[in-house]
C-alpha cells in the first residue's frame, strides 16, 4: 500500500494575519493542496488572504462549498463528496491543509469534514491546528476578562433569541453570544431579564477592516448589525 | 509629562512551543521587562520556557506572585503592589509583557493586573494578545469538535461538583470541565444523569510532557489526577 497524506485542519485566527500561530504557519507551509470553505458571508476568502504569505509556491488552492440544505441527505451528500475529494489527493501522498477562521473545532465547517473522512477514509491521519477564536479576539480587544476565578462562561448563538439564556442565567456568569446579528431585540431582552445587560459590549469584524464596537447593544436592535458580531456580557463588572 | 510605556497582556499558548502566535512573539521581543506569574503548580514557569527564545537579550525578566488569601483585602493589597510594580516601569517609557499560559482573558490571572492597573492608573496603555487555551488544544488534540452548528459551549470548573452541570445540562450541547482533577465522583455522577458521559474524554497536560489521554472518565476516581486535567464532554456523539 502506498503512503497516505495527512489532513490538516488549519486554524488561522480571527482575521488579523498576526495571530496566527507558528505551527499553523509551519503546516501550510508544507502543504500540497489547500482547502477553504466557499461561503456567501464573504465573495473572497479572509481564510486565505491570511494564510497566503505561508502558501508555498507550487501548493494549488482549492475552494470548497458546504450547502446546507434543508433536506439532510443532500447535505450529507454534499459533505461526503467534499470528503471524497479531500480522501483521493490524501491517497496520493499529498497533504492538505484544510483552513478555517478561527478555530477548526469551533463553529466550523472542518468539523463536517472530519465526519466524512473518519466514515469513508477511517485509516485517513488527521491533525487539528488550533486557532484564536473571534471571541477570545474581541475580549483581547477591549481588555476584557471573558471567565475568571471559578465562573463559568456560557457561549451561545443569536439564533436562538435569548431562550437559553434565560434558562441557565443562574449558573453562568458571563456570556459569549455569536451570531448577534440575530433576533436582536428578543436576545437584549434576555440579558436584560437576567442582569448581563449592564455588563455587555457587541463587536462586529473584530481586528479586521470596519470593526466596530457597540458599547450600547440596545443599537443592535435600531441598525442592521453586520454578520460578524458578537456579544459579550457578565453578570459581574468586567475588566 | 514623560512618554508613558505599555503593558501588554500576552498569551503564549498551552504549552506547546509552536501553538503560539506571531504577534504575541513580536510583542514579547519587544519588551523592556516580561513578568509572569510565580505558581506552586509549578517551581519554574512554562510561560517563560515558551516565550525564552522570542525574549530580547537585554529584558528583564521577573516573576510575581498573587496569593488567594481567604482575606479579600489581603488578596486586594498584593494585587494592587503587582500593578503598582509595572505602573512604575511603565512610568519610565519601558513597555511591559505580562506572560500568561493559554489566554489572558481566560482563567488568568492578568484578569487581576488589569483590575488593579485600571484603578491605580486610568491612563496606562494596555494591549491584551489573546493565546490559544488549554481546552482549544485538547479539542483539536482528539480532532474532535468543540462545538458546531447552532449548540452552545458550557465552560466550567470541577470545582462545582457537577452541580452547575446538572441545571444547565437542558440548554447545553457541549461541555468544558476545567480543573477536572477536583470532586471526580461527584462530576462524573453528574455528566451521567445528564447524558454527557458518553461522549465524554478527558486529558492531562494536553501537548506537554506527560500528556495523558483518559477515554474512561471514571478512571479519574480511581487515581489522582493531574492539576492540569480537563474534560471534554458533548450530549451528541463528537468527531
Amino acid at each position: 500500500m502506498s503512503n497516505l497524506g495527512k489532513l490538516f485542519g488549519v486554524g488561522v485566527g480571527p482575521g488579523d494575519s498576526e495571530l496566527i500561530t507558528i505551527k499553523a504557519i509551519r503546516v501550510i507551509n508544507e502543504a500540497d493542496v489547500i482547502f477553504t470553505a466557499s461561503s456567501t458571508k464573504n465573495t473572497y476568502s479572509l481564510a486565505v488572504e491570511i494564510a497566503r504569505p505561508h502558501i508555498c509556491k507550487s501548493a494549488i488552492i482549492k475552494s470548497m462549498s458546504f450547502p446546507m440544505s434543508k433536506d439532510k441527505k443532500e447535505t450529507k451528500t454534499a459533505w461526503d463528496n467534499n470528503a471524497k475529494e479531500i480522501a483521493n489527493i490524501l491517497k496520493k501522498d499529498k497533504n492538505v491543509a484544510f483552513l478555517t477562521l478561527g478555530d477548526p473545532t469551533t463553529y466550523s465547517t472542518f468539523g463536517y469534514i472530519l465526519q466524512s473522512l473518519e466514515y469513508i477514509m477511517p485509516e485517513a491521519k488527521i491533525e487539528t491546528i488550533p486557532g484564536i477564536t473571534s471571541f477570545h479576539a474581541a475580549a483581547a480587544r477591549l481588555n476584557r476578562t471573558l471567565v475568571e476565578g471559578e465562573e463559568s462562561l456560557f457561549i451561545t448563538s443569536g439564533a436562538y433569541g435569548g431562550e437559553q439564556i434565560k434558562k441557565v442565567a443562574d449558573s453562568v456568569e458571563n456570556i459569549v453570544m455569536m451570531k448577534a446579528y440575530k433576533n436582536t431585540k428578543q436576545n437584549n431582552q434576555a440579558l436584560k431579564e437576567t442582569n448581563f445587560y449592564e455588563n455587555s459590549v457587541a463587536i462586529s469584524k473584530c481586528g479586521r477592516e470596519g470593526e466596530e464596537i457597540i458599547e450600547d447593544i440596545d443599537q443592535l436592535e435600531t441598525r442592521k448589525p453586520d454578520y460578524w458580531t458578537l456579544i459579550l456580557a457578565g453578570k459581574h463588572s468586567r475588566h
